[in-house]
């Protein structure tokens, strides 16, 4: 594939073995591929996932990620034996090691230009859940539930991120009782909360996410771009430095062909050809 | 009018002539007046806006403002041709100096100690949504529709502030459907989304509008000045310096006439008398 | 009491007189007591549970604190003599010394590593809704109801950190209508916000707050307590700084005596037995 001019010694990684990942036509698709245990995340689908992630920047082949799970779930976490049962040998260095890197994962998620869309059928739990909640878009099956079930395991509920990112999408409240409790919420309940993008039938749910994909890919790149750049740093900043990012952004996006190509097809009376430039 | 004391050389604004305004029993009311093209905004109104906001605390005969669009819709944003055809020609310094320009708009919206009461009918779009969000109120009509549709143009969705407003608003996922995607939502969903104050059928808005200007106007509107101001500041502060600043802030407003005024009243048993000292 | 380790020369407090104080199986309860007034919130029952937030995590016989109302309401805040009656007649270093104390027992509700439930009935008004806003948990009665009433006394709706919380619970929106007007709402309205964590019917709802409080006091007590300390602090953290909070928590908490007891568990098919280590 053709990389990025930014991109100089590194090469680019040839094949992820720790799930499955293809690209077609800017979409970009991560599918968990272990259905018989609910797609468990190991210590190297972590890693394969932190490492993708710094990568795809640099892609000129992905306009979009997908995440997926293949079979009944989307995810179940980390598994209990090849991962829990494996931590609790370890000594400081190696835990430490373990948990950076799984909340590298999802800080790379979010600072990552690309948009992230999670399908997500039957159980999104644990780290699972995270990932999901760290994606842009949540494009959820009837059957999709949440279990932030950190406590259940005898850890913080504050795992990777989420009691960073699920107050600030479902409000402080819900998310104390879904991060102390680690109880599991259907996707009703879910989608009342504000975790869910899109609700779907079940067998509906692989059309509604590449209609999501195709659009985004389809689209003026560099605005949805900066539009996640944006949401995610603000989150962090104050009012005052917002506008004032926000006005550099768009000053900057205003020269873009883009934009000009926006209102030649207004007056034109066609739909936009957007190269996300 | 009169000024505040604390003006001097500069004089307040005679005319505002790219909106009709009027003040009324303490009520000012900016309405959007070309409704031909659902109200527009230009160069021209935006620089009104920033300079009317910046003016209003000085103004002795205002104590809350009132944003409505005259005819079928609020505001539609900037127009295609008016704004955009002039910003595809302009280079960086212009650019910037537009952009900065709008921001200020919404700064200066947030950060005025009086209440703004956005009345909304029909489409509240790009920069109108954005004004409609920063309003302390939307009243808005069954009518009533939001759209973020700024990457629809080939611009980043956070425009003006719209990435750190909307996610604090409606959470951080939904805003990142609105933002990002740009579609239009109408007033059921946005009331769903807790973006809409108050609900009602288009024959009463502006009753409902009228009712809660009053309200506001005839109140304590000291308390309100910094209650608005304690919620624009402490989304950018720690838990520890915004229960400081709530402290210093109520020992001082138990020194006022109007804290004297309820207690006096409670034990009357009649209706305060609200002077906002 | 036992006492925690590191308990030097302070004494805990032997008798809490302003509120009635019970400690049972690890569950202590803190229920205002004045019923015929709708438990009012005086001087001396601010500093007591100031003193007693202050106190709890020292006391080895506590891991969840219930707060509740006698009779027909939980708390109607300040009285309107007891307390309002004094404050219009003090000075600015008194008035200081009281609103400081006020704000520091809601600063000290969230700093708790203890999870703190609130169970209410009939009305929680003013300073009532602040302490109830700040628990963790509001389990809450169909009679119950919020009043952020501070504005209808000629005060600042920020009171207590009210400004900071309700904005990040029920979005920015809806806080800004709650605390600037001041208006009570009911529990279906507070349940449909995101203000409710469990809404029950009244005749349930003693139950419904025990059966939370013994869940919580015989779960894993340390997780809960960095779970509730990542949801607080990372209100105030930048995503980066979250994820380095949440990796160096995990890590530690991954090599106490609960993670290894719910491996074990987990494989010999047992309910994990928690010791809070």
């Amino acid at each position: 594939m053709s990389a990025s001019p930014f991109r100089a010694s590194a090469r680019l990684t040839d094949e992820w073995k720790h799930f499955d990942f293809t690209v077609a036509d800017g979409v970009a698709t991560v599918t968990f591929n272990r259905p018989e245990k609910f797609n468990p995340l190991t210590f190297e689908s972590y890693a394969d996932l932190r490492d993708l992630l710094h990568e795809l920047p640099s892609r000129e082949d992905t306009r979009v990620l997908v995440i997926r799970g293949e079979g009944e779930a989307f995810c179940a976490g980390g598994d209990v034996n090849e991962i829990i049962g494996e931590l609790i040998k370890m000594d400081a260095r190696d835990l430490m090691a373990f948990t950076k890197m799984t909340g590298e994962v999802i800080r790379a998620m979010r600072e990552c230009p690309i948009p992230i869309i999670s399908g997500i059928q039957g159980v999104a739990a644990g780290a699972g859940s995270v990932i999901a909640l760290a994606s842009d878009f949540r494009v959820v099956a009837e059957s999709g539930r949440f279990a932030f079930l950190f406590t259940k395991v005898g850890l913080s509920g504050g795992d990777m991120g989420a009691a960073y990112l699920l107050p600030r999408v479902v409000g402080a409240g819900r998310a104390t009782q879904l991060l102390m409790l680690g109880d599991t919420i259907d996707a009703a309940t879910a989608d009342n909360y504000g975790l869910v993008s899109e609700l779907v039938p079940d067998e509906n749910l692989n059309e509604a996410v590449e209609r999501l994909a195709r659009r985004l890919a389809d689209g003026p790149t560099l605005a949805y771009a900066q539009t996640k750049s944006l949401i995610t740093r603000e989150l962090d900043m104050s009012l005052g430095s917002a506008t004032e990012l926000d006005a550099m952004t768009q000053a900057l996006l205003m020269t873009t062909d883009d934009h000009a190509e926006f209102h030649a097809s207004f007056n034109e009376k066609r739909k936009p050809h957007w190269t996300g430039r």
